[in-house]
């Protein structure tokens, strides 16, 4: 027997239609890359994503069509997510700082028929656009006045006269909320990059998790400023749950340097930003240098990699500002886990309560997650056991965009009703979540695992390290046994015994590295991981010393 | 084209299993309808529920069954609450305060197979067994030393036992969210009691919208006592919500005086209540007389009448404890607005932010809200202008359950997508909307509209008044004018012209009722609403004076 409520379908376009109704005259601030800051209400946003809607009708985009972006955070680029979301075509937010060739194949391999982008990247577009056959509108998203007079791409148009030619009568169509609604790319450090095909209602229910108390914790008394870029698994949400909630939301375009931030921080009363922690290295310098302080900031969402302990302590200690604590992936929409603790742990001391934040944190209610040994068995959440981490929810990919073969591994657990992350993970007693690893970087000596994130951090605690990687190398009796390449500070002086001996005390003495080379570099990916399945390769033969 | 997110349907059972394995340790604390304290864990709520899902698959409850309660809050209710939506069957929380006919006429309408009840029902349910013709197992809600040794009821069933014989080994099935998952009727002042039945998904995606910082901000930081009975509305939803977001849960059985609640606020560091103004007018008085403070409340959701300025001053400027002011009804979950501060609304003056607060308040995402005239057409949101109140959303009914023809209004206007809530309402420029009166006892005046609330507050607010209610009385020219029916208090003196007098400088001039009838009483229904549709019956022919 099924209930008799109202069938109400779960669409982006139902969050920007709220957002005009009932908080139209929250500000949407932008720095532009045009250099001035640009500022209008939520209001104009639903009047100028409807003239876009018009507009791409007008360029014959229809249901299911890919559109893809090339832009920071900026108006222009929101109404895009809701322009083309709303009228049930496919946003595709492409990231810049991929390689040329890796962009040409990301857009060919989506197939998108148009191609927006910023100013920033008419070089960049320039160069590719030959390349792009699917390709049939160039959009440069600026005004006539910032056109180039010439062009090598043939018929570019300009956003803003697209825009101008439509009225904003335009009725949002409605249909099945499983309907796609964005698409990003996540690269990997082998292989293709594979594409996670969002829907609507993942997206819905991601930004009610994302926008709960003990999640990122929005309201309409919030102004936002997501430093994540919106090419970025959707700016991790939060173009969708600011309008949710009816949250300012001020968009730093190209400026991510310290200075340019801080000055949006204090000019737009920002109360809570996110981003990876190297921005908030670059901030916090910024900050430092010259003895500023936040004056309405409370709260920063620390995402992308692990928030480094020092990092946390100065933010709340020195600046009074939360450190929220999340964990997520490009195939988890992209929240999992956010670190904020529970009731009893709020009387623990500070030295624990600072335990308990470093970790990846608890899920979000939606997301279930669970750590499995190699037959797949449920290991026990003790803080201790690590497994595989395997996720599920309703903002969890099922399968890759247009992926002929995905991965057995894929295929098999998601068969199961669980996506393998690729990471290690313990969970302690409170459902709170630590990565060890990866799990194609763990080392497995003698059946145990050992995880090479701890020993790489040691390394680099050493003041000698300049980087520091820890692999499985091959061992006669063992398997594996962790090897540690190294790459010194300059003029620092340092022997392999002075390294090894510095793990004394510090850890299992079993799980000690075997041996530690120094080498000049280490290669790393376009985001900077270190590409540890070439250094796998490079030291396939070492020969470990006996011990 | 669809997305390629996993495919995870919005279950009840999904609620519990979250709270199990992320929030196990939580507690559920309940004062017993046996007179003690009751505390157990979300791991053992969990596992008594699945071995109450098996007992009543034993009694051959199935899919779609309707299993009614006669309950106060406690745990084996919320053992039921999810037991029975999670099978797959329909929870129908019953009344106890309702007429003995009225709740007869209620269960052979929803035809409730299994009647599950607290000890304290056990005459009224007696005294009706044998009109129920399609409840086959009466349970009694308590252990064996409680049972009756001897009872009416042929058969009676001992909850404790039935949930003893069974282990805990059970699957929550899976199934369309848009199931069925429970039933609450709506008893209004004409007419028979309709039923309104929530599905699976309209009660999780109320759960997370209600959940929201600007809503009711539930955290697992939170000790959440609801004095809202689980029979009224799902208690708002909160036993839902507590389990998504890991809160306490403290449950104060039949105890509702002052005294009571006001001991387990304090024992068990309640931070958030909920319930209607008259059980927070109790619990005030109790505070006020012995000089007690809150030690850790924080805040309490007032709902199910308009919040009185003087109680929400009070709360606020002595007791320190945030009034959530909300609205809602039966047929939207409950929750469709709350009127929690917008961003720049928090720097006004005090007088201007409690005149916020008084109002109904804002939508919670999810639903949307509408005024319009007697066409159809919407009315502008200036504050002033008032018109009937249409709401949509997914926790909004579509038709009400077992009704061979709803009324004409509802199949109208839900055939357009919007349920009509029979409020008249205003709505300001922010989207706080203001309750002003019901639709069928508005004072349609020369074509304009008089809010017989405003005027009943008025009278009400005179030192001799004990009770007042405004009807509409036949006019020649003006077709209605306002007539006032009053009660005065024991002893007092009051003439018409003496309180007709009051009125000025309070409305405008035309506003003011035109004549006043005392009378000795004034009818009220189950619920302590005042039955205008009788008082307008009694004084159809009455003669207003010329003026």
């Amino acid at each position: 027997m099924l209930g008799q409520m109202m069938q109400h379908r779960l669409l982006v376009s139902s969050l920007l239609r709220h957002a005009e109704r009932h908080h139209g005259g929250q500000l949407v601030v932008s720095r532009r890359v045009e250099g001035d800051i640009h500022r209008y209400t939520y209001r104009e946003l639903a009047a100028r994503s409807r003239r876009l809607a018009r507009a791409l009708a007008a360029l014959g985009v229809s249901s299911g069509d890919r559109v893809g972006t090339l832009a920071w955070n900026g108006y222009r680029h929101l109404e895009l997510y809701y322009a083309v979301s709303g009228s049930g075509a496919v946003l595709h937010t492409l990231n810049p700082r991929l390689h040329a060739d890796q962009l040409v194949w990301i857009a060919e391999h989506a197939k998108d028929q148009v191609l927006c982008f910023d100013l920033t990247f008419l070089p960049l577009v320039e160069s590719v656009a030959a390349r792009l056959s699917s390709v049939r509108h160039f959009v440069l998203m600026s005004d006539r006045a910032h056109m180039p007079t010439y062009s090598t791409i043939p018929g570019l148009l300009c956003y803003e006269e697209l825009v101008a030619a439509q009225d904003d009568r335009f009725d949002w169509p409605d249909f099945d909320e499983n309907t796609a609604s964005s698409l990003c790319y996540t690269s990997g450090t082998t292989g293709n990059p594979k594409g996670v095909l969002y829907s609507h209602r993942s997206t819905l229910l991601h930004s009610y998790a994302s926008a709960l108390p003990d999640a990122l914790n929005l309201s309409a008394r919030d102004a936002i400023l997501p430093v994540v870029p919106m090419f970025h698994v959707n700016a991790w949400g939060l173009p969708y749950s600011a309008c949710m909630v009816g949250a300012k939301l001020v968009l730093p375009g190209p400026g991510l340097d310290g200075q340019s931030l801080y000055e949006l921080f204090e000019s737009e009363g920002v109360t809570l930003s996110a981003g990876v922690p190297t921005v908030w290295q670059g901030l916090l310098g910024h900050v430092q240098k010259h003895g500023l302080r936040f004056s309405t900031m409370n709260r920063t969402v620390v995402g992308g990699a692990a928030c480094p302990p020092a990092m946390l302590a100065i933010f709340e200690d020195t600046y009074g500002v939360q450190v929220i604590h999340a964990w997520g992936m490009t195939e988890l929409s992209p929240l999992g886990t956010v670190g904020i603790l529970k009731g009893d742990q709020l009387a623990w001391p500070k030295e624990q309560r600072r335990a308990v934040q470093s970790k990846q944190g608890r899920v979000l209610f939606g997301v279930d997650m669970k750590i499995v040994d190699a037959d797949g068995e449920e290991l026990p959440w003790d803080g201790k056991t690590s497994g595989d981490l395997l996720v599920r929810g309703p903002w969890v990919v099922s399968s890759y965009f247009n992926a002929a073969n995905d991965s057995p591994l894929v295929a098999d657990a998601v068969g199961n009703g669980w996506f393998p992350t690729g990471d290690v993970a313990t969970i302690d007693a409170e459902g709170f979540m630590t990565i060890t690893d990866r799990s194609k970087d763990v080392i497995k000596s003698g059946g145990e695992w050992i995880g090479s994130i701890d020993l790489e951090n040691i390394a680099m605690a050493h003041p000698a390290v300049a980087m520091a990687a820890c692999i499985a190398a091959r061992h006669p009796k063992w398997d594996e046994r962790p090897l540690l390449i190294v790459v010194t500070k300059p003029d620092a002086e340092l022997t392999s015994h002075e390294l090894l001996s510095f793990y004394e005390g510090k850890i299992a003495k079993w799980w000690t590295p075997d041996d530690v080379v120094f080498v000049d570099s280490i290669p790393l990916g376009a985001t900077g991981k270190m590409l540890k399945h070439m250094l796998r390769d490079q030291f396939a033969n070492h020969l470990l010393p006996k011990g």
